[in-house]
């Protein structure tokens, strides 16, 4: 792979974001609204996707060969749109790391945090995620008088690669999920998975009013526009005209992404580059 | 990997299986049946599944790690227990091999074509599978007569894997899927997934007793016996007590393997190794 060469990073230089396919565009997206100057290079390990069932130690050697991929780029940062990966990886990622790397955990975390009302947060997210129990310790790092509940949802992922966003089915699947969590009157939900926000309004109705639905997407998106402006990296002016400002990898099925990426964000993506992420 | 010694073949050498995941394991239970005093060496590729939903040069890559991986242990013969690998993969993986090695669709394809009395006959399958169309490519190669129609059903691996096998939304999603298999009056279906086995009774119930099921997994057992018998290599005799008779290797979640299979196979499944796949 090679040395890489700090001094070439540039304000202009792109942001690296990665996800274990798809859900992670909706991350992208967040980013391409809060700061359209960006160019962003993305990777979707379709090849492997997914990452929720599988193990820290498999989930981790998956990331590192994916930011080895990104830094080929020159990327001035790298966010891990992936809640499994930022679960089990990120720490390992940073600390192998001399440019920042965020991930959708902490965010999300934060802002759960300072909604709450009654302290009774709860998180619904891969079996990864859950059983990692990184939304716990993040919250109960900032803040002590809260509780958190886990709700492992392994059926929303394929359920949403399905196409079935608004269906009787998902919303049955949906109320067996969310009823412990009614049951104990939590205030604050977490999206804990990046296909999730594209049920939200299911989860939303079962969940009722009085639960406020935290997206860490959203919040993800402004922690990489402080954390760049607060280094002054922020890219000035929108790429040149004729430059590619959104390029697309895969590890797999590069035409089936594309359609799925063109139903998630509203600009034109015409096409992915497939690579074999094994070399990396 | 070195050099693979064909001399020191035997009866007594173990038979290869592999599979994405735990799914093969309803053919290693056929073949636990039909011809007990064999030797298993059983791969299930649990950090990459699932394979339905992947392409068939990722498929074909994967497949031929993993027969690089069981051909270390000297096997006599390899069953790729995965209907998905097996339509996308097994001619290349023939090809290339100086021992036989056989899949689960041919078998299931033949048996099909036999029972069929109205000449229209179902396949459900993954999306990788149905795409390949190597269900209708072998039976019409068998029988002119016939008329094929494929389902993908993507969601049943995911039901079945959340433990789902009776409940009305594997149900309600069962119905959707064979709709249009009923509406167009086939007498006959082929399972072609290896996790339908465990759906079998709802997938029956939906069809009605005028259809047929078919199983590849018993047709594949039966295949590889005869060949085996053919080329006179069964083991004559159970294998000495103490040594081992079946092992189980996966390339990530060896515990949760395990429980999957002790739930499959009535044989107790005392544990299973897990191997990095990537670097065969």
């Amino acid at each position: 792979m090679g040395e890489i060469n700090i001094e070439l990073m540039q304000k202009d230089s792109p942001i690296g974001i990665f996800d274990s396919g798809v859900g992670g565009l909706t991350v992208v997206r967040e980013i391409m609204r809060q700061i359209p100057n960006e160019k962003i290079i993305y990777f979707g390990d379709t090849a492997r996707v997914p990452y929720g069932s599988k193990s820290q130690e498999t989930v981790t050697r998956y990331s590192e060969q994916i930011v080895r991929f990104l830094r080929q780029f020159n990327v001035k940062t790298i966010v891990v749109a992936c809640n499994t990966a930022s679960a089990y990886a990120l720490d390992t990622l940073e600390e192998a790391s001399d440019i920042p790397i965020i991930g959708v955990v902490k965010p999300g975390a934060r802002v759960a945090a300072d909604v709450t009302r009654n302290g009774r947060i709860g998180v619904i997210a891969t079996e990864a995620t859950i059983g990692s129990r990184m939304y716990s310790k993040y919250i109960q790092s900032i803040s002590s008088n809260v509780t958190i509940y886990g709700k492992a949802c392994p059926l929303f992922v394929p359920l949403v690669e399905e196409g079935l966003l608004e269906d009787p089915v998902t919303d049955e699947i949906a109320r067996r999920y969310l009823a412990e969590l009614i049951d104990i009157d939590i205030d604050t939900l977490i999206l804990g998975c990046t296909h999730y926000p594209l049920i939200r309004s299911t989860v939303g109705r079962i969940m009722g009013d009085r639960v406020t639905l935290v997206n860490p997407a959203y919040e993800t998106a402004l922690e990489l526009k402080q954390l760049l402006a607060g280094r002054n990296m922020l890219n000035d002016a929108p790429p040149k005209l004729g430059s590619e400002q959104y390029r697309f990898f895969v590890s797999d099925k590069a035409e089936k992404f594309v359609r799925f990426a063109n139903s998630i964000i509203k600009y034109g993506i015409l096409s992915a580059k497939a690579v074999n992420i094994e070399e990396y």
